[in-house]
């Protein structure tokens, strides 16, 4: 992979970015594309794609859809790219286990696979930063920290699993302003599920994130947490299913749709 | 049916309207338990509800979901009563042609059915009187109307079929706060689809609606125009799919959830 990463890659086009990631580039897309909307992939087979479909349906917070392909399908309205090559990072899983990590997935998807697309956080953070409010991993040059919590998602068929969020930092004075503003994007999880506590979710060292990487907690600064779009994934490693494919966390679909697409009033 | 209607049906809790409803009582429910979410039904035996739930993923302006239930399951959380017999009045169709009208449809109701609750405008009414919108079909003591568009819906498998809208006329001065109000309830249907000239969308006479009945538009008044969860039941009748039970468009499904519960910010 002789990729390296670009300078400013939130100057980046959707299709640009997409074409760094098809050549092999690896890395979280959190600053990239700025504007564009970001997505999560899972990809199942289409005799689990009703339950998958049904688990979202019953879980809109942490699994809002933007697009859901027909089966076979590597493209979308939204994502005019290639499902299988276009992101930078995916996990492939057999009967829940991870049993490849590839910068390419071609040489396992299905003639059947159903593609969801579901809305990310990384898409609101444009509309975080312009509001003054900081966005840690960004700066330390991370990817987002991910937590498995305790709260459990509502079954859908044969999905079924925990509740996984994002967490970042919020100085206590701008708390209110990172509530209005992320909660006017419903469709890329909108409001923080929590604010505060990480115990409370079920999360004893937030140094230790499930998925990711941990950033810095400052002294002024409160935990805020977001639902988040792996949480199809840990149903994936919960319920165990014969063959998902998904993204690497933090390593996203670059959507051509605009942030504001999904802006509410 | 010895049931009359009562002398202020906004007053009713909704387990009051679903034990009149079930008693045999047919009316419109609009102006119906202030304050409670009213709904569409659409129900598909479980090998087509496949494609209906990604028509409903694809069309969520017409086809916001607040449930879809197990397959045979006649209740769900936010509608504790009985789905084959609380609605005012139900169709039954078979391969996209009505077979019968009834107030009970439990004869007609299959072990395999997933009922899909659609969020219906009827919700949004009291914000809007209480901005001072007056609502004409209430007034005058008939069913909204209803009209069939040259909209297509996206389509979803063998679901396919026109958009479907209900009309309100708005004073001129008042259209602003209709469209303000309404936006806020998305999961009910949120902002107008049009506001004006019905011929934009097809629809030739006003007075002479696809469902429900006809109401006055004064000459001050503009007709405005929401994406109504009768569409499905459109779709129904143009793809012509085995078996459906859907509600009498108009006489809806009185849920136990507050219309406040469906409020973004």
């Amino acid at each position: 992979m002789n990729e390296t990463v670009p300078l400013d890659p939130g100057a980046l086009t959707p299709e640009q970015a997409r074409a760094l990631f098809r050549a092999g580039l690896r890395v979280p897309t959190a600053g990239w594309c700025t504007g564009r909307t970001q997505a999560n992939l899972i990809a199942v087979p289409r005799d689990q794609a009703y339950d998958l479909l049904l688990f979202a349906q019953r879980n809109p917070k942490p699994c809002p859809l933007l697009e859901v392909t027909e089966p076979g399908a590597v493209s979308a309205p939204i994502f005019p790219g290639d499902l299988r090559t276009d992101l930078p990072g995916y996990i492939v899983y057999e009967h829940g286990e991870p049993v490849a990590e590839v910068t390419d997935a071609t040489e396992y998807w299905r003639g059947d696979l159903v593609s969801f697309l579901i809305g990310c956080s990384f898409t609101f953070e444009t509309a975080l930063r312009d509001a003054g409010v900081p966005i840690r991993h960004v700066e330390q040059g991370v990817n987002v920290p991910m937590y498995r919590t305790n709260r459990t998602c509502r079954r859908a068929g044969e999905f079924g699993g925990p509740l996984v969020v994002s967490m970042r930092p919020v100085p206590a004075a701008q708390i209110a302003d990172a509530v209005r503003v992320t909660a006017r994007y419903p469709s890329v999880h909108g409001a923080p599920v929590h604010v505060g506590d990480p115990l409370e979710l079920g999360i004893a060292d937030l140094g230790s994130p499930d998925y990711g990487d941990p950033v810095d907690v400052r002294v002024d600064e409160i935990p805020v947490f977001w639902a988040c779009g792996v949480t199809p994934q840990a149903a994936v490693a919960a319920s165990r299913p014969k063959f998902a494919i998904g993204h690497a966390p933090g390593h996203m679909a670059i959507t051509d749709a605009r942030d504001t697409r999904y802006l509410v009033p």
